[in-house]
């Protein structure tokens, strides 16, 4: 059978020409055509520079326009793309770079530094950092470019810490991010005047697979250097964005900023991913009309496989839906019971880049164990509990922290709330939890441990209370439950 | 890369089991679970008959609400569908049921002869040909049930007609049927609230692809018998009918009906195959304020391959528009100029079923050669002009039957035209036109020739104008030029 197909981003230039792809909310903006051709100018460039066809390239770079440009430059020369994240320490660059053999790495003027340690510790010697300024526009293509895409072939490595142990490259061939866009797009439906706020950032699979769908549906896309609440709404009221990937902190703030507001009617909704929502701000969410579509995902899998239909949205309020049209689901559990979730599809990972073994733990027979727990209710739609390695297990009891953090954030007073579990010489593990106080910050422990006692059973009622400015967070604003801990105040000074 | 999904039906009554999939126009509908069930007893019926996977089973129907079930009942099994076309004779049939090695052949009671006839000049034993009257259907489900489907798998052979020789067999994998599917929604973008009205024949591609879409956008369709004007408008009107595929004599029809009235604003438009469409149809269309998107394909390529995009659809009339986002066009010719069209993508057909000489002589590296004459302007649009085989070679100009048939249709008091090429001494060739004057029936051959006189070149000129009661149509309702010539009056029954 056939497995290739046009170049997305040539085919959208010969369809789309003059449409625009791409806005930045500094109001640069490149139509299908101007990005084809930087894109093409970008790749000639890259080629003089050496690299070809199955060459790993490193990209380092907030969410500028240039990211888009590089991207697609890449696939044009059909060079594999390692995703780096900004917020890496050069030590940890340093390790992704070699790992992933990468023989060249592009930057912005911000990272100049620590691309510079990272490069050097990898043993990239200095000419092998591009900045984008030092990028010459000519008027020039590449002499071997690829003007098709073999779905087959591997486009993507992006780094994923596990449990333990060195982060791992997840492999994503252009077939994973072509199945996720399409299964996408068969779930939402797609309206002809749809546009999409990209805020989260684009080295990762969140922000990455809004560039695809770009080019895959012809759909514009506005590109935010950040989330910033107050910036995300106003692009929503004035430039006619139909629809937002966030999570769920950022609808947090958003609602916060929002007050008594609404959106604006063409507003279609917010796709929530980064684990599961806590039901009081989906309630919130409902009372001011915002339609939220709660998925699951991961970078193993192209970012979302399992999305709830707008349809069910309100009335499943809570569930992350079910699996899109072309994947698969399975828990090994009777229905309703907990367990591990597995899932299957054509945006799956052929697995982590060299290696095997940790490749064999998670795969088998092309379903994917993805670590997360849940369950499917009596009509087949996905609860996602939690992550299987964030559970806490007090006195032979499962706790989920998510569970707690969902109860705790409807509270009056919190406006966010991180749960883990802590070692006890009784117990096993107890959970202790992180508060950020709303702006009034008249909350007090007791307050909290009242109501927890009159929401939650006594084994899964938080034994420490810790009020804390902030939650670790990642560059999704994906809370980093492992983090928490260094937030500890231990007993002399607390409160 | 994985190249199997789960079973497009399974899946649809997994997502949506109560959403309604088919509405039958004299008021039966079926649900996606509805659907899902039957197509299950008829398949642990076909089982039970013997049918296994890979098993070629011919289905002989009109557009009955057991088409779809038959369809997604061997689906289930894994057996392969030739579809006959209802019009034919026995011994076309016989030759069909030989040609595609069928084991069995479903059928319905109103074909009980022909298909009694055919199955016998098959050698097909009587108990080889079962009616829809006699499936029992029990609670139950095939042992060897498809759960997945192989995208590469052999899914449908249709059989077209060449120039010479016998029909042969177009073989479409699920993989083109779904990326035929994909393809046109990512074109025409796919809102949560349409419906599809079939009134082209299922046992054709251009009916077909309308059942495949069904479930993989979980679309409901209305399905009818056959295209009838008044009701077409009526179940538009009144059951919430977004989009309809149609050829042109049907969009004519269908204004002549309406008159002065229009569709109502939730019709999305008219999806328009079988050939160009003369340009004053479009024209009177756009007048109408009915959208038309002219699309181009054949059964070869699984349905429409180049479409025009809704948003062109009025600035470049009488074009069929650009490959769909997966699809590649040529045409060997400079820009502007006519040359064949040629095709590539992941709907295109593997070939012909057991004529592997008849398939190298159109594919070649992935390209199929179409048979049909076009050119792309200068923006790349495809203006598709006749098919090859039509085309009129008279005094070494050429003529192109579709150009003379537009400007004919233009002129008031013609309602249906069709022009085809007779031998001539002198030239070579010469065009005779066929026209279906309207109900007023005024018009005289005098004024046909003087119009043509006025809008096309000499050489271009019909030089007989026949007056006849209607045109040949094939099941698609597609002109049949071949046949003109049955219709041809000698010179002394003229006029």
């Amino acid at each position: 059978m056939i497995t290739t197909i046009p170049h997305w981003l040539l085919k959208q230039a010969e369809l789309n020409p003059g449409e625009t792809a791409i806005e930045m909310d500094d109001g640069a903006t490149l139509s299908y055509q101007e990005l084809h051709e930087k894109s093409l100018q970008y790749a000639a460039y890259f080629e003089k520079s050496g690299v070809k066809k199955g060459d790993h390239v490193a990209v380092l770079s907030s969410n500028r326009i240039e990211m888009p440009i590089v991207i697609h430059s890449l696939s044009y020369i059909g060079a594999v793309i390692v995703l780096l994240n900004t917020r890496l320490t050069a030590k940890e660059l340093a390790f992704q770079l070699q790992d992933a053999e990468a023989a060249l790495m592009v930057t912005e003027p911000e990272f100049h530094s620590v691309a510079g340690d990272a490069a050097h510790r990898a043993g990239l010697s200095r000419e092998k950092i591009v900045e984008f300024r030092e990028i010459h526009l000519e008027e020039a293509q590449p002499t071997h470019m690829q003007t098709e895409i073999n779905l087959g072939d591997l486009f993507t490595i992006m780094y994923t810490s596990g449990t333990t142990g060195n982060p791992k490259g997840v492999q994503l061939t252009y077939g994973n991010h072509w199945a996720s866009a399409v299964s996408s797009a068969l779930n939402l439906s797609l309206s002809p005047s749809e546009k999409w706020l990209v805020c989260l950032p684009v080295f990762h699979v969140s922000g990455f697979s809004a560039l695809i769908k770009n080019v895959v549906y012809g759909m514009p896309i506005l590109l935010m250097k950040r989330f910033e609440e107050k910036a995300v709404i106003n692009n929503i009221r004035q430039t006619g964005v139909t629809m937002l990937s966030a999570v769920s902190v950022m609808l947090q703030r958003m609602m916060s900023e929002l007050g008594e507001q609404q959106l604006p009617d063409y507003f279609r909704g917010v796709l929530l991913g980064g684990g599961p929502a806590p039901k009081p701000l989906l309630e919130k969410a409902k009372d001011k009309k915002i339609p939220v579509f709660q998925t699951y995902g991961m970078t193993e899998t192209a970012s979302q496989i399992v999305t709830l239909n707008p349809k069910d949205a309100l009335r499943k309020l809570g569930s992350a839906g079910k699996p899109l049209s072309t994947a698969s689901l399975k828990i090994d559990a009777a229905m309703g019971e907990v367990g591990e979730i597995k899932v299957k599809g054509p945006m799956v990972t052929t697995g982590y880049y060299k290696r095997e073994e940790a490749t064999a733990e998670v795969m088998s027979d092309g379903w994917l164990a993805t670590g997360d727990l849940g369950y499917q209710d009596n009509e087949g739609f996905l609860h996602v509990v939690d992550r299987r390695k964030d559970l806490i297990i007090s006195g032979g009891e499962n706790i989920y922290p998510a569970e707690i953090e969902s109860v705790l954030s409807g509270m009056e007073g919190i406006r966010e709330a991180g749960v883990t579990g802590i070692k006890d010489k009784k117990w096993g593990q107890v959970p202790v939890a992180f508060i950020v106080s709303d702006t009034s910050g008249a909350i007090r422990e007791e307050d909290v441990l009242q109501f927890c006692n009159s929401e939650l059973a006594s084994y899964k009622c938080p034994k420490e209370i810790h009020f804390v400015d902030k939650l670790p967070r990642n560059a999704s604003n994906k809370l980093m439950r492992r983090e928490l801990l260094y937030l500890r105040k231990v007993d002399g000074d607390k409160g």
